[in-house]
């Protein structure tokens, strides 16, 4: 598809929390996509329960997105609409793991471009990745953490001491888990998303039920506090592993050792780590679930589908270079230990617009060392408010400057 | 491409450690890539320093891999190829970050694929998923480990509190460290990597001198230890961001706090954090660097540059689904505290060849509780054992059974 006036036609089915997120999502996108692919993306279409008529958007439509879920009536319209030669993208774990070869081999027939990296992990590219960087690779194993409720549940049992009934009442009063849990936390989601992983890593048809299945509604906070004492922590885990007799694919509650890359993986999000002995493994992370991460990565199937993914960055566009930006920063000083050290120091911070975050002063007899982390502020002033502290006669070595990097999405 | 009984001619310069593990690694692969694409790889011609001719080569090539490194005669060579209307595929990020602009008109120009994941961070998939699943999200920073021997130094002055010198001397003897470190330990080679990454990341040409840069020679063990103590581990990072005023990058020793994604990437290993407001942030890690590691990195651009990536998995080929296979295993048992107890449950796992790794025990008046965890076993013997186990009379409640899932590589 080469610069073209006609637009690239989206019928989208289903608008539901992904659903609006995705119209909205693309909308505010179309004018960048534009830009960059010389076609315009636009929502030819909307089924609901209640409005819109599938054939008529079928006519009207380049690509269907499917954010219905379930097997029926989504089975029907993705089948149709491959057959009537129009790209499907949808986010349907239980569709692929319960009619995958049909489904596929439909899309083969139809010769058009399937596409569902949501229906794995939210926007982890997992899909993606193991399709194209790891084309070649021979994989061993898929380890996952691919349900955001449960490793939220599993997150708050281990942060507060919570029992699993009220981590799963807290994770639905904030919206992590639904009223009816079920799906989530007997691991049903999880063996879903893992056939289809199996499925892409091993080549191997792994229907739903083959997937061996293990919830955690038996997990007690005594097992979390027991396993802490070993250096343990307790996910969710599916597993796909190829093994001399054949494929094994599970999902159940295990213990990882800290230094395991799923082991810091916490609260909603999702991770997914891939073995093969040329790449060693490679760990994928982010969130699982959410409206709007879901439809994003929604729209970058559908923009991977309206024209073959670029192998090179679109042409640079000169942008100033800023050198001077803000940062937190620790500062470390060897300083006498006598009164009024820390007070002349905060104020040459404050007359800068430095603010304290958090301080740790130890005596060493004749000297003292104080240890600060302050709040973000432009480097430049926390320079200069540097330079001044550094020529206090108190002051016996020079101050240790190194920046700190607080992480706000976890 | 479609199934062709021609092959596809690979040009190869440059045949140091990654350069032979890559000519390897398609020898390896070469069957299993022509059964999926239909297209056989090999390689038409190898140029070293004291063998091969570059117009030879050329002339026998449909893609050509650069593997030499530094500017020329690199550029002059990979400019060659996409005049003569090659692919090319590169790990060279100093070419990259300072003559990308150059290089992408070129390959503009050619109508060729240039393709360069192996640039920026080993196996670490940064440059796809920025280019295709990120293709429309409007990305706000790029966080990154991106240089392997500096976090491996790092990892272990966290690890044993060595000096940097001593840590430094360590890595050199394990092959982590080049004789020279200078480009690693300065920054350098991270703002080269940071350089291409915010190319990507904001469409904006950042030449590698624009990068400010800070390396790790002077953190002393002392600076590590005292962000212990506040929860903050030590890394040395690379930051690209969109602000206001134009594009920030930035490479500098850094503390994290304990829940940053990237705080708990350990040893060679890199990682990258994409954050954009539709994603929240995305992570990506695996091994940094490592010849066969890299030479699989390479491999996953050829076979993108053979063939756009399908957006369907093959055909798939019945594999037999095991259940039974080995798992380590924690076991958790309320138990009568009296002589005896643990000899008689550890000879009932010995006799089903379960083997115990370690063991806590704890007196509880009356009672006492055993939680152990097991060498890895077949699922079905463990089971066997603790079925025996819960019929003797001295334990007081059904065993607790999770499984224990361990790191190997890190």
């Amino acid at each position: 598809m080469t610069p073209d006036p006609r637009p690239f036609r989206v019928g989208l089915l289903g608008h539901g929390t992904v659903g609006s997120a995705f119209a909205g999502l693309l909308a505010e996108r179309a004018d960048a996509i534009e830009a960059q692919l010389g076609t315009r993306p636009e929502i030819s279409g909307v089924l609901t329960r209640s409005r819109g008529d599938f054939d008529d958007i079928l006519d009207r439509s380049d690509l269907i997105v499917e954010l219905i879920g379930g097997l029926d009536p989504a089975r029907r319209f993705v089948l149709r609409a491959m057959e009537s030669g129009r790209h499907v993208v949808t986010a349907n774990k239980q569709l692929l793991s319960t009619h995958g070869e049909e489904i596929f081999d439909a899309a083969r027939a139809g010769g058009v471009q399937l596409r569902f990296e949501a229906a794995v992990a939210g926007v982890v590219p997992a899909i993606r990745v193991m399709a194209e960087t790891l084309a070649a690779a021979h994989i061993e194993r898929v380890h996952g953490i691919v349900n955001g409720t449960t490793n939220f549940i599993l997150s708050e049992m281990t942060r507060t001491g919570a029992t699993y009934a009220e981590a799963l009442a807290g994770a639905q009063e904030l919206g992590y888990a639904e009223a009816d849990p079920s799906e989530d936390v007997t691991g049903k989601d999880a063996a879903a998303k893992m056939a289809i992983l199996a499925r892409l890593a091993f080549n191997a048809p792994v229907a739903l039920d083959q997937v061996s299945c293990e919830g955690i509604e038996r997990i007690t906070p005594d097992d979390i506090e027991y396993a802490k004492e070993l250096g343990l922590s307790l996910k969710l885990v599916g597993s796909a592993e190829r093994m001399d007799r054949g494929v094994a694919v599970h999902v159940y509650p295990a213990f990882l050792y800290g230094d395991h890359p799923l082991a810091s993986v916490g609260g909603a999000f999702n991770a997914v780590t891939i073995e093969s002995p040329a790449i060693t493994e490679i760990t994928l992370s982010g969130p699982g679930a959410g409206g709007i991460q879901t439809a994003s990565a929604v729209l970058g199937d559908v923009i991977s589908a309206m024209i073959p993914p670029p192998s090179l960055p679109p042409p640079a566009v000169e942008q100033p270079i800023v050198t001077d930006v803000e940062f937190s920063f620790y500062l470390h000083l060897e300083v006498a230990d006598r009164p009024g050290v820390l007070a002349q120091i905060a104020e040459i911070l404050g007359l800068q617009g430095v603010s304290i975050k958090s301080v740790v002063q130890k005596g060493l007899g004749e000297e003292a060392r104080l240890v600060m982390v302050m709040h973000p502020v432009l480097e430049s002033k926390f320079r200069a408010a540097v330079d001044l502290i550094s020529r206090l006669e108190f002051v016996r070595e020079p101050p240790r400057v190194i920046r700190v990097i607080e992480e706000v999405f976890v």
